[in-house]
C-alpha cells in the first residue's frame, strides 16, 4: 500500500529539495504523510476548482507545481485552500524551483514541446539553472505563432531580427534578461515579462517572448503523470488543467 | 442560536483588535466563523493537551491567550495542532496584546489577585499601557512568598529595599525596567526577566519580581470565563488551566 | 518662439511633479531646455525606434510617459538612448506617475476608450490615486473581447463571476489587487499581472484582466497631443505609436 | 610579583579570546594591566554588592563570567561600577562566552555538579559549543527536584515523559531547543527560558528545564578559584557568590 | 561652593542638551557632578595634552566643545583618556551641536572673527541650523588671505568669482554645499570638505574654503570662558589651545 | 589609427578593471568607443574647466583618475560636463582605485617623489593596497615643509615624536589609521583627514599628515603621461594640472 509519504521520498530523491532555492517552500506542505493514497491528481496550481476535482475524482493527493503554501499563514479558516483540503482528507506535495531546474523538469518540458534543438543546461549569473537551445524557426513572429499554437496560449513578445540560439526559463525569468544580453543569445523565452524589460530588448535587438506563466509550466503536467504512473502501478494518476487562466 | 462569529464580535467589541500591538495575531486564527458553539473552553494557550481536553467535553471553540498561531505557518501537517483542530472542528479566538492593556484585562486582573492599591493605567516609553499601583507588603521578601501563594508558583527577584510603589506588566514586560528607573517606582512585578536585568536591578536597588509568564497571565482566565458567562447564559463556558508548567 | 522650458512649464504646471511618486523621475531628463522647438514627438517610450522617428520628422522634444532614465547612469556612450538624444540635438520630458493619476491622464483616458460608467477617483491603500467605474458588459469573457478591440492588443484574464464595479489602473496595478478584495469590486483592470495574483483572483472570485502594459497606457498619447496642439498652436505635434510591442 | 596582565595572559592562553562569540565583550576590561595583584575575587558579575566585597577584602583584580561592561558605555560618572571599580583601583577581567564553551568550562562544570554522565561536546547549528549528557534521573519531577536541591534555586521545568539523554547549556540556551528536537534529546536544560518555548516544548513532548541563569553559571566560580590557586600560589583567591539572586 | 553640577545647570540652560542633534552625546560625560569646582579649563577636545595642562593646573573640570566620548566605550583602562581622567579627578562636560547652534555660539564667533555682516540663522535642508552672512571682503583670494590671518591656519579652497552672501558652518559642514547652490550662495565657509566637493564647487561656480575645523571652532574658547568667567565670579577659568595641529 | 577602444585596451590591461573596489566605476565612462584619438589630456578630474581646455586643445579623448561620473545621473542636460563632453566629441576613460593601488600607480608616485626608500606593498585591514615606506626626514615639522616643497600645497599634520617608518596612501586614507597604530607606524601620510583622527593621533602619538587630496594624487598625472606617449607614439599627449585648488 502506498501512502503520501512514499510518493514524497521518491519525488524527493528525484528533485532533492536542497536544490530548491531559498526562499521556496517544498515538501508535503498539508495533510498526513500515513494517508494511503490510490489516486493521485497532478496539477500546477492546487485552486479552489483543483481541490473541488480533486475531492470529485476522490484523490487523497495533489501533487502541484506551485507551493500551496508560500507566505507563511497567520489564520487557517473556512474557505481556505489549507483548511477545506484537511477537511478533505486530501494532501499536497509541492515541487517548485527543484522541478524546475531538474534535468526532465519543467523548463527542459518546455523546450521539448517547442521543438527545440541542442538543449543544454545553462547556469545563470544568479546560479538558477536554466536552459539555452536552438530553434529551427528563426522568424520571430513566426516562432511566437508556433509558440502559440504549441501552449495554446497568446503569446505577447518584441523582435524584429532573426533568432536562432535562444535562452528558455519556464515561469518567471525575465531576470535572464542581462545573461541573454551579456551571451549574446538571439532571443529569450519565459514569460510574466514586465514592460520595462520589453523595451530594453527593443534597444537591444533581443527577442523576448512572454509565453503567459501557466502555460509555459502546464507542460510539466504530463511528463509527471507519466512518472508517477511507471512508478506507482496500482496508483491511480489523474491530471488536471486549468480552464481558468483565459487570453482572447 | 450563538456561533463563532458571534463570541468574536463581543470579544473584539469589548477589547478591540485594532489596539492590539503591530506583530501581534488575534482574532478568529483557525475554524469557521459559523461553526454554532454550545461548550467554550478558556485557557491561556492552546497546547495538544489543553486541544485534547476541548475534544474530549465537546467544545466547539477554544478562547486562548496566547495566539495559537504566531510566525506564519509553512505547512499544515498530521500532528501540528492547527491540523488536529481543523480535524476535531475546534474553532479557535485569540486575544492577546488588546486583552493584556485593557480596562479588567491581564495585568488588572494580576494586580487585582495580588490585592495591590491604587491600580491605574501608566503608558511607558513604548506606548504600551500597562499598570501602576501599590503594595501594603513592603518588605520585598515578603512581598514574594505573597506572590507566590497568590498565583501557586515559584518567584524568582532580586530586591533590598522597603517597597511601595510599584509598577506592574503580566507576561513579559522586563523592557519597562527602565520606565520603573526614570520613574522612581520601587520595584517591577513581571515574568521572562533576564539575568542582565536582575544585575541592573541590584544595581540601581529596584526590587524585580519574575512571576512566572504563565502564573501571571492565567488570572486572566476566571474573568473570561465570567464574562462569557454572563453575555451567553445558555452556552456551557469551561476553563482548563495547564499542569504542566511546573517549578520546584 | 517656443521652447523646451515653456512647454515643461506648461505640463508642470498641469501635472505636478511632486505628484509623482518618490521612486520616480520625471522632469527634463535629457537636452537643453532654451532649445527652440517647432515640432514633438508624443509617445510612451522613448526607445531607438521612437528616437529615430523623432529625427527622420526633425522634432526637437520628445514627451515620453515612461522616463527614459530610470536607474542612474553610470556611463553615457555611444549607442545609448541617451548619448544619442544629446547627438541628435533632441530634448526630452517625460512624465510618469504624476500623469497616471491626474484628472485626464493615463487611467482616465484608459477608461474613457473602454466606455466605463461613473468613473471616479479611488484612493488605494497605498495612497496612489486609480479609478472605480462601472461596465455595461457584465460578462467577463465578452469584457475581455471588448477590451482586445478596443486597445488591438491580446487580453490574459481570469474571470467566472458577472462584474459591473471594476477597479482600473494603467500599467502594472496588481498591487491594487488586494484593494479590489477589500472593497469588494467585482473586476481589476490593469497590466503586468504576475501568475499568483491570477490564481488568488480565481480563489477570490474576483476578474482579474491584464490588457498589456503598453496598449493600457497608449491611450495618453492622443489626448496628450491634442492637449498640447491647443495650448502650442504654431508648434507642430506627432504622436508616435510604437508597433514592436507585438501579441499573437 | 604577579600583575593583572599575567592573570590576563594565563586566562586567555586557557580561553582563547577568539572563541568567545562576535558579540562579545571580553579581556581586561577595566584598570591596569601593571597592577600588582596579591588578592583576586572570582564572581560571576561585578555589581556593587561584589565590588564592595572585593574593595573591602583588599583585592586588586575581580575576575567575572559575565562582562562588566557590555554596551558600549557613553559616560563614564560617580555611582558607575566602572568609575567606582577605577576610583578603587580594582582591575576586572571578563571571561565570557570563551569560558562557557571550555573544556572544563561552564556548561562542564554544570554537567558535573548535576552528576550527568557521558559528557560530549556537541556542536549547535548556530556553531555554538555546548554539551550532550547522560541522566540517571530518569523522571522529569525528580530530575527537577534533583537540579534545585544541587544548584540551590528554584527550577521550571515541563516534563512529561522519561528522560535520558540531554542537551546542557549553562546561562541563556534556549535558542538550542530546536537541535533537541532534531536531534531527538529528552530534554534540555538551561535557564533564561521563555513561555513560547516551554510551549513548544510540550508539544514536543520532550522536557525543558530553566535552572535560573546565575545558579546555572555560579558553578565555574569553585572551578576557576581552584586553577587561579594552583597556578598563582603565592596569590589569595576569593570567591564571592551573590545572595541578591532569591527564589521562593 | 560651586560644584560640576552648577556649572552643568548653567550650560544646559543656556544650551539645551535636546537640541543637540540626535546622533551626538553632550553633558556630563566623565566625572562627579557634586565635585566643588574652584579651576574650569576650556578647551576644543580634551586629549593627552589638554589633560595633562588640567591636571598640572589644578583644574577640577574641563568644559569641552568636542564629546569626550562618543563611540560607546567597550573597556576603559590605563592610558585611555577616560581611565586618566576619573584618577586625576577631573570631569568633563561636553557641549557639542547645541552649542555649534546657538546664539552666540561657534558658527557665530566664527562668523564675528572674521568680520561678516548681517549674520543671520539659516536653516539647513537637514534642519540644522547654520548661519547666513555678508563678507565686504569680495576676491576669493583676498578672502582666503583674510581668514588665514584671522584662525592663524592654513586655508584650502577653490573660488574664481566674487563673493559677497556666504554660508558659514564651523567643523564639519560640506553637506551644506547642496544648501548654498540651490539659495544661489557665493561661497560655503567650513572645514574637513573632501575633493569631490571641491570639483563640485568649480563646476557649479561657487567659492567654498575649508578653514581647519579645529580652527573654525577654537573661536569659541574665548567667548565660553568670558561667559563662565562672568557668571561664577569666584571660579579661575583658564583657556586652552591645541599647539599640536600644525600646518605649513 | 588609434580608437578609444585601443587606448582603453591598454590602459586596462595594465590596471585591469576587476581590481578596482566595488563601489568604484571605471572603462569608458563618456563617449565612443571608435572614436579616432590624435591628442589625449591626463588629468585628475573632468572638471568644467579641463573639459574646456581639452576642447581648446584639440583632444578626442581625456584620460582621468577620478570617475567623471559617479553617483548614477537621473538627467544629462545642458551645462553638465557630460552633456558638454558629448557634444564636444570627447570621450572620457577614467582608471581609480586599480590605478591606485596597481605598481607604479598613485601611491607609489607618491612615494617616489616624496624620495621614500623601501616601499612596498602593505595589505590593509579593508583588503586594500597601499604602501609602507621608510623616509630619511624623521622630524615631523621638517617632513611636513618637505612635503610641502614636493607638492606644492600646504599641509596639515599633527607629530611630536621622530618618524621612520610610514604608511602612505594618496588620496583619501583616513581609514587606515587604525592599521598604522595595529602595526606601529610611526606615521601614516594622505588627505581628506577628518577632526577625529587627528585627535586620536595626538593620544597615540602618531603622526598624521593631510597633503591635500589633489596634490597627493596630481603626482600619477607625469607618469601616465609618459606611459602612455611611449606606447602611442603618434598619438600627442597633453597633461592637465588644475590651478583652480588653492590653499595659502
Amino acid at each position: 500500500m502506498i501512502t503520501v509519504n512514499d510518493i514524497f521520498k521518491f519525488l524527493s530523491d528525484k528533485y532533492p529539495l536542497d536544490t530548491a532555492c531559498d526562499f521556496d517552500n517544498v515538501g508535503i506542505l498539508v495533510g498526513n504523510g500515513d494517508t494511503i493514497v490510490t489516486k493521485i491528481m497532478v496539477c500546477l496550481d492546487c485552486d479552489k476548482f483543483a481541490l473541488q476535482t480533486a475531492s470529485e475524482m476522490g484523490c487523497e493527493l495533489i501533487v502541484t507545481h506551485h507551493p500551496v503554501i508560500f507566505d507563511g499563514l497567520k489564520s487557517v479558516t473556512h474557505g481556505d485552500i489549507v483548511y477545506e483540503l484537511i477537511k478533505s482528507d486530501i494532501s499536497v506535495i509541492s515541487m517548485h524551483t527543484n522541478l524546475d531546474i531538474a534535468k526532465g523538469g519543467v523548463t527542459d518540458s518546455l523546450c521539448e514541446i517547442l521543438e527545440f534543438k541542442n538543449v543544454k543546461p545553462y547556469t545563470a549569473h544568479d546560479g538558477f539553472l536554466i536552459r539555452s537551445a536552438k530553434t529551427d524557426i528563426k522568424n520571430p513572429d513566426e516562432l511566437a505563432l508556433h509558440i502559440k499554437e504549441k501552449l495554446g496560449y497568446s503569446v505577447r513578445y518584441v523582435g524584429e531580427n532573426q533568432v536562432e540560439n535562444v535562452l528558455v526559463c519556464s515561469g518567471a525569468g525575465a531576470d535572464f534578461f542581462e545573461d541573454a544580453v551579456t551571451d549574446n543569445f538571439d532571443a529569450l523565452i519565459t514569460a510574466d515579462v514586465k514592460h520595462h524589460v520589453f523595451i530594453e530588448a527593443i534597444n537591444k535587438g533581443i527577442s523576448l517572448f512572454d509565453c503567459g506563466h501557466y502555460a509555459s509550466e502546464a507542460v510539466i503536467i504530463e511528463p509527471l503523470k507519466k512518472l508517477l504512473s511507471e512508478h506507482f502501478d496500482e496508483t491511480e494518476i489523474l491530471s488536471y488543467y486549468s480552464d481558468k487562466i483565459k487570453s482572447v
